[in-house]
């Protein structure tokens, strides 16, 4: 039998809700899967082999695109309550009944909605550089956002040592690290999203992010144990709204890293993918 | 050579700054000590021998009582600033160059003045359920501490299930655990503090937690890696003052746990004893 890893786990398809979602399966089996969701325009391939690879040492990784995004068919949906329904159609055409959930920036909240809506199929939360709805500078982008966003990059993938990483020389040069990584896989890559993705989840961050009476409300509903993890220095949601998760989920644990931004996972992967190994086997 | 535990560990003695400092040291040696500094009204024996003895199995522990503190000789100083330098004088008259601090409550302070004090001396910092200078909620005892010191125990190491942990069953449960662990050391034991400890200590709380102009700027100061961590429920030094040293100190990572009050360490000790020793043997 073949092990497979991050550079070698070959894209697969499963059909649910009529939209065919593309995903990889690697890693030790036998316990809870793990199920990645993946950033703003992000795809299968924006994830750190460094955290994916860490993980399958000692559990299976589940990699997917949601619908619309990238190789996996359909349209994105506007609204986060959408896309958790489409994720958890995914992960029951895998034939699971049970898993762990990480959700990395707004796909922390396609995590959230997994959990609310199918509370059964989830047996542990990661939210990773993410926030609640109506959270602090949610709604629209804030100053240091509509710059990293507005700015070009040459090549573009370097827009993520801006998005990811703070401007402190050893962030950025963990950032070039990371780039590495990212660059590693050249064969079967999934393509780039389509023109369509990012103005569609940008509405659906608009509606998630709107303030409201009683915003976090909601997060009691959530009796999954969370880790929250971010970094220090999130400029892309602030870092303030982890505290946020933390404070008002009724069993979450709360990490953040130090000089860190967004992506502070992809800064510290080793110590992430123990923080979190530890939570998870806890 | 016998191989000491918290259990067994002799109180030993040793003289600085005109003070009669009370000690206990165990733990495997050969690496950089971590130095522990006590609660309100606590001595050595406050401590639990589940972190005690689980940071031992890998470095050795100093407990001590600064001046004035049951068997210590000398009087309490009513600043901070002093019992800092107390406890410098106490570090260095045991020969050492190069210690790890632990503070946990109003001994995080210590444990920040020993740092602003002796930088040199400090290789890094771990400060539990405290807060910084001027923080939220910390000029004055809160309405939660107010009842909580307020109010009679029998027998009267009961009031530190109030203290260090949550009303939910499951901490309180952990807190009974925790007073077993407590109490089980019964041989040269320490005595009580004296009843001028505690006024003087809460003269000096007065001073730490009065507001003032800019009252993180000096938590710049402090270049240690530092690992903050508290429960997210703290109600006596609100767990929001650990989110302000995180986000202001210059390189510190933060960790919140569940469901927990001021005494996290005691609800989490072998998660504490880990995630704080992963952090210092970075």
């Amino acid at each position: 039998m073949t092990i497979h890893t991050h550079q070698t786990a070959p894209t697969q398809f499963v059909e649910a809700n009529g939209i065919r979602f593309a995903y990889r399966r690697f890693g030790k089996r036998g316990g809870v899967p793990l199920v990645f969701n993946q950033h703003f325009t992000g795809t299968i391939d924006h994830w750190d082999p460094a955290v994916t690879d860490g993980f399958a040492k000692d559990r299976e990784v589940i990699l997917f695109n949601n619908a619309g995004v990238s190789s996996s068919s359909g349209e994105v949906p506007t609204t986060f309550e959408k896309m958790g329904a489409n994720a958890v159609a995914f992960i029951k055409a895998l034939g699971l009944t049970k898993v762990d959930v990480l959700g990395f920036s707004i796909s922390g909240f396609v995590a959230q909605e997994i959990t609310l809506q199918a509370p059964d199929l989830v047996r542990r939360l990661v939210l990773v550089g993410t926030g609640p709805r109506g959270g602090e500078g949610m709604a629209t982008r804030m100053p240091e956002a509509q710059q990293i966003f507005g700015a070009t990059y040459d090549p573009p993938d370097e827009i993520w040592l801006s998005v990811h990483f703070t401007r402190s020389n050893a962030s950025q040069a963990a950032g070039r690290e990371f780039l590495k990584r990212f660059r590693r896989r050249t064969e079967n890559r999934d393509p780039q999203v389509n023109e369509k993705v990012a103005p569609a989840q940008t509405e659906a961050i608009g509606k998630w992010g709107a303030p409201r009476e009683s915003p976090f409300e909601y997060l009691k509903s959530i009796r999954q144990p969370t880790l929250v993890v971010n970094g220090g220095k999130d400029v892309i949601i602030y870092s303030v709204n982890s505290f946020i998760l933390q404070q008002n989920l009724p069993n979450a644990q709360l990490i953040l890293y130090p000089d860190a931004s967004h992506g502070s996972q992809y800064q510290y992967p080793e110590l992430f993918v123990a923080h979190v190994s530890m939570f998870l086997d806890a």
